[in-house]
């Protein structure tokens, strides 16, 4: 059983960007290297609360990252490391993405029989 | 390139249910039947905008399903076969589970060089 895979989140409100991406098959070794460095470089973000991530054999994949508010979303995107990280992302790594920005209103977890 | 896993959302706001979960090592053609059951019947709901999936080797996966409403949200909650199956994977599929209900404020689509 494995529970380290999931973000410890405060109580909402807070900010969730949900990534959806396809992996192309170039690259695996360089995107696998910068996939980890963005993990422990948006650790270290000031607002940062966690991430998710999993990704299928098909190369589809999600990672959602919790945020304490948009200004906090916003410097992590204006982080000079992680602009020039996209820029490879989107000229090497990607077939296609798409970025939803969300307001977590409400959460909970399980198993638990009364969900 | 696969593009059939990406969900086809109008524009913002509308609402995101993020469920990430852990497979534990049971029943995996009885869950592999039961989530292909519960998209198409999800795809079937009003207010049901798209999904995306993914889960890796590990187990270790995230659903992302798009509603136009909290009131679709609800009414798929309460669907009497969701809750059945819900109720089943409490029991027997999943080690863990954390979702979260957000509201999708902004989003866009990559490859692009102006993001």
């Amino acid at each position: 059983m494995t529970l380290t895979a999931f973000a410890s989140t405060p109580e909402p409100p807070y900010y969730a960007v949900i990534f959806a991406s396809q992996r192309g098959d170039t690259g695996a070794l360089a995107y696998y290297e910068a996939s980890q460095r963005m993990l422990d470089l948006a650790a270290q973000q000031a607002g940062f609360l966690g991430v998710e991530t999993a990704r299928g054999a098909d190369g589809f994949g999600i990672t959602v990252s919790y945020w304490e508010s948009e200004s906090a979303i916003a410097a992590w995107k204006n982080d000079a490391e992680h602009t020039e990280v996209r820029r490879h992302g989107r000229l090497e790594w990607y077939d296609h993405f798409e970025i939803r920005v969300a307001k977590v209103e409400r959460a909970y977890a399980g198993p638990r029989a009364d969900r």
